[in-house]
């Protein structure tokens, strides 16, 4: 996919549960300026509202063609690369990306086949929670000062969208044509979904990880898969190693 | 001057005749997470409100310490380096600079004795006008969409703030002691403004300008005395050179 295509296409901005009707518009017209299209609210206080249209200015057309959805796995499950918006350190460090950085991966992410990323902002008040940025494979940290890092959720989407915009011109004039880089498609979030189920069930069953007792195991192994990032061929195949094992188990299986 | 105290002490953002007191809120905000604290409002058309109070949030005290003046020549004439956003194309095409680059400029003139830079945006509905684009040594253009290309004021503010900040932190990290490069202070935009009435009173006395019928002449000679950047002791030494031309030309001086 060319570059500058890959911003009207392949990257999805997610904006979940925002409380004011306004910064809704002021991230459509943020988007818009960059060449971004492709809004999806994850359970709006307020939307539509005349407010939103107001704001959106230019990007009225974007605001038009947001889907709302009840949940953030829906919003993300068809991409393959999902960055969440954080200024939380969690108690399990995750690896983080600065905009340029997350700007190069979501280019990268475009040049394997079907890739698609979903960017994900979380609450004016308090951002994404622990099981929100669970789901996402890198966190996004935007450079702020330590006095007062709170970026307004509109502003900060305007920053990063804004260095897409700056790589993808820069990969446009290096790379006109664009050929994808890899030869099969990345898993979808909801593959990964899946085997990190198929996982967690088959840890279960053989006894090392309890549900009830959960420790950080899962939180621990999504975080390696993050790193893996793993294709449609290789979840089929790290999902077929999950059944051989429950196979093995007894009482399992049959 | 150490790179980030830059930030807090050498940069000062102006707002022309914003008419939105909720834009000047986000302004302040944005200042704050990017470390800024000098806001100057020339004209603003509701200064202050409640509004702007509740936009900016946590940089509420750079909005109490905003001055707010009558034109832009009296809040830049401290200042060594002025630019000046645009979207537009002047009839003369003028320096632009993106905005990292910019962040380089502004930290490079900290780095000479008093350097002090003044970033300036225009109106929300038409932005600056070409004479006060004029007073501007560089113009910044902030890459967007060519299908809409208008941000936010509060927007663009925050653009600039982010790269500003991202180049602080890095020039800390590779020069931590920030020694001045430059033995002689920069002219300041009041001496610069003088020196150039001084030019035109000449150019009008030697018959090669007339006032009337300025034709570009004062806008071109003004974009050649951008790029030199003279510093006060130049600033000097050109005045003593055309009170010496003055002098010659007979009717005048004595």
């Amino acid at each position: 996919m060319v570059a500058k295509d890959v911003l009207a296409g392949g990257v999805r901005i997610v904006l979940v549960e925002p409380s004011h009707p306004g910064n809704i518009g002021a991230v459509a017209r943020a988007m818009k300026t960059m060449g971004l299209s492709d809004l999806v609210l994850v359970n709006p206080e307020l939307f539509p509202d005349p407010r939103a249209r107001w704001r959106a200015m230019g990007g009225a057309d974007i605001l038009e063609r947001a889907q709302v959805l009840g949940d953030l796995i829906s919003a993300v499950e068809d991409c393959s690369l999902v960055i969440g918006a954080s200024a939380r350190h969690l108690s399990i460090p995750w690896p983080v990306l600065e905009p340029h950085q997350a700007a190069q991966e979501v280019l990268s992410e475009a040049t394997r086949a079907s890739g698609r990323t979903a960017i994900v902002f979380g609450r004016e008040s308090r951002g994404l929670t622990t099981e929100e940025l669970n789901l996402c494979q890198w966190h996004l940290r935007i450079p702020a000062s330590p006095e007062y890092a709170s970026l307004n959720v509109a502003m900060a989407v305007q920053v990063v969208c804004y260095e897409l915009f700056v790589a993808a011109e820069a990969a446009s004039r290096s790379d006109p044509d664009g050929e994808p880089e890899w030869d099969r498609p990345p898993a979808t979030i909801k593959e990964l979904e899946a085997l990190y189920s198929h996982l967690e069930e088959t840890l279960t069953e053989l006894g090392f990880h309890d549900p009830d007792h959960p420790r950080q195991v899962m939180a621990r192994l999504r975080r390696l898969a993050s790193r893996i990032r793993p294709d449609t061929t290789e979840v089929g195949i790290l999902r077929g190693v999950l059944s051989a094992v429950q196979r093995m188990i007894p009482g399992q299986g049959e």
